[in-house]
């Protein structure tokens, strides 16, 4: 079920404020059998102290054993089917740069490669080329220039980069040219339907011009493009909850998943301090705040349980900043659990909290992964987290009468 | 997924009786935060022996953050899925006031009106005039005819009324009369599609005729047509689970959304303990009894938490003359919470309890919002009710070999 269809309905005006502050993969494992997960083993407490009037339950990304990126897991806390939204490769790499995509443009994933002198391709990643070396190549591709369409390139890291097309008629369903494999030539672009036949022309005009001007270069001397998308189509915060939603965020992947539905991204924050300033300075000016933490994320990936420890009583310690402007709800939660254990995101149930003075408080008095399972929320779809916040907040009618 | 694709495949008949008990609104909240709810601080010593005995969770009308109206709640819990089942507001209306919708009726919710000199519109609700002066002037419309409909017109209460066309080729799909503001005269009746064009003439018949019987009225001198809507096509409990029901409810509307799926309507009891007496008098006759108790939500609505208790503690009491006659499975539940705290309808799971002697008690002892979290029915959409009541029954084959 598509639940905007009733959150567009039902959704109503008041004053209430409502803050999602997102730990990224917050949810953890033990290190062995009978231990503690990160969370578990962190002092916590502010968060414990919310777990005490609040709810708290295990949120599904995506579905039962699917261990989502940061797009779905985002746009699942968001209140988007991550299934039935799809953000494609090449417009999640541009929204990860921090490029604002704009409706009908049409953005891909480039790679670096190194061509022998017959055309085919020795290395599909150029040598891993440092960003160093490649960045420079990248601008100079800014160089392209053709009638009636804009071409943006961005350097991403290493081998890879970014290129956007902007002009009309411009559609997204157009094949890799990366032909997966060495010792051949890169393909052509070929347009996958009859709407895409410019867009194919487009990216062949534009690889025939940037391998000129590449042409000399040891290592990246030529290009192949993956994962062809336009920017996906969501409706707004606006449309769908009736809320303007800030994000304050440090990293552009979070920014970008935040813009392509509707959020204004507010201050300049690097740290979770400053991105504590940023939400009291702009308190009166929003309905929803996503504040995003990356650090439980990344110690995770490390591997590092004791880092991510650390990281979750840093932000544990946030948590008064945020009470003080007293939300009428908030909700601490991840968009994945990244147990260091695994050092990748993974499917388990995010550990989530929901606190509002009418949210039935499940009489749990510490917030864990343990407690989650018994928790008054149970096992809930992520997708519905964004509906659950609404009510909470008063900010939903009843459905028919 | 539409559970009757398999409900209607796998139903069997036995001699089973099934008796679901609805508390309207039962499902509560603490007044503060470490209290009770208002189910956890009745005694109760009926539910919770059948606690003992039985399996409980919690039960999600909707979809998690949605409150529903009595419509949708119950058709959850007939096991209709409430989104795609829909019932339009003007049959809402007509089903609430005990009006026997049939299939091809075309039902409005009525208001009077006033208008001044120039046939404009200065008071939306006629005054909000008084349902002792309103309900003969409904009486009075129904002096309207026109060849080849029947026309019903029945007093609702205050300013409003419900009008149902009856006759060949009308269906729902015509725009409101009300223009949601004073100062513009009533709009037209309009089609939205084509095939409604002949109730919007129907309807502007009616309208233009009835306003003629209304002139000179000081107050309603005027009408406005609202949500017009046809009769929900919803399959019958005989259809879908292969179950004689029956209906045992004080209240029209309940009556009304029983007789939408097929239910019988028995018995004219007042009190609950009427009620306990058509129960025992027509339990031979039918293989499912549907039991609404309207006070639960009444008192709720009223931010009456003692209120609230005591009529949970009344329900408490009615329970050994239905255990009394051994029903293979029972349940007891609610079309939804409605907290005290909140004084309405609210998006909480509805506790809810089933007994059967092959229901794998879940260990706890007593029935409740926080027992109900730990319960071994989980948190579970409510459509899924009645699958579980077939199922304890013995009513349903395995599925697939």
């Amino acid at each position: 079920m598509d639940i905007h269809v009733l959150t567009r309905e039902l959704h109503v005006e008041n004053d209430s404020k409502i803050v999602m502050l997102v730990a990224d993969g917050l949810g953890g494992l033990p290190m062995s059998p009978g231990g503690k997960t990160e969370l578990e083993s962190a002092s916590r407490p502010n968060l414990n102290a919310l777990a005490a009037i609040g709810v708290q339950g295990g949120s599904i990304p995506v579905a039962p054993g699917i261990a989502p990126g940061s797009g779905p897991g985002h746009l699942g806390l968001f209140g988007y089917d991550p299934v039935q939204y799809l953000i494609g490769r090449g417009a999640l790499e541009a929204t990860g740069i921090g490029f604002e995509l704009k409706s009908g443009d049409a953005a891909a994933r480039g790679n670096f490669c190194t061509l022998d002198a017959a055309g085919k391709i020795s290395d599909r990643r150029a040598g891993r080329i440092p960003s160093e070396e490649s960045a420079p190549l990248a601008v100079r591709m800014r160089q392209v220039t053709f009638p009636g369409i804009e071409v943006f390139v961005e350097p991403v890291k290493e081998h890879r980069f970014v290129v956007v097309f902007r002009g009309p008629g411009l559609v997204g369903h157009v094949k890799d040219t990366d032909p997966q494999k060495t010792g051949v030539p890169p393909l052509p672009a070929e347009a996958i339907d009859a709407a895409s036949k410019k867009t194919a022309e487009v990216a062949n005009t534009f690889i025939a011009q940037a391998t000129k001007l590449l042409a000399g270069e040891k290592k990246a001397n030529g290009l192949t493009l993956r994962g062809f998308a336009g920017r996906p189509d969501l409706p707004s915060y606006e449309e769908v909850y009736g809320l303007k939603a800030a994000a304050i965020a440090v990293y552009p992947m979070y920014k970008g998943l935040a813009r392509l539905v509707g959020m204004e991204i507010v201050g300049q924050a690097q740290t979770l301090s400053e991105q504590m300033q940023v939400l009291e300075q702009n308190w009166s000016k929003y309905d929803f705040f996503f504040i995003h933490f990356k650090y439980t994320d990344s110690t995770g990936e490390d591997g590092n349980f004791d880092a991510k420890v650390k990281k979750i009583e840093e932000l544990d310690a946030a948590i008064p900043r945020i009470t003080a402007l007293k939300p009428k709800v908030l909700i601490v939660t991840g968009d994945h659990s990244t147990p260091s254990y695994l050092r990748s995101h993974s499917w388990h149930p995010v550990p989530t909290l929901l606190v509002s003075d009418c949210c039935r408080p499940d009489g749990h008095t510490t917030f864990g992964e343990n407690t989650c399972v018994r928790g008054g929320l149970g096992q809930f779809a992520a997708k519905y987290l964004m509906t659950l916040a609404l009510a909470n907040a008063g900010r939903m009618t009843k459905y028919g009468a």
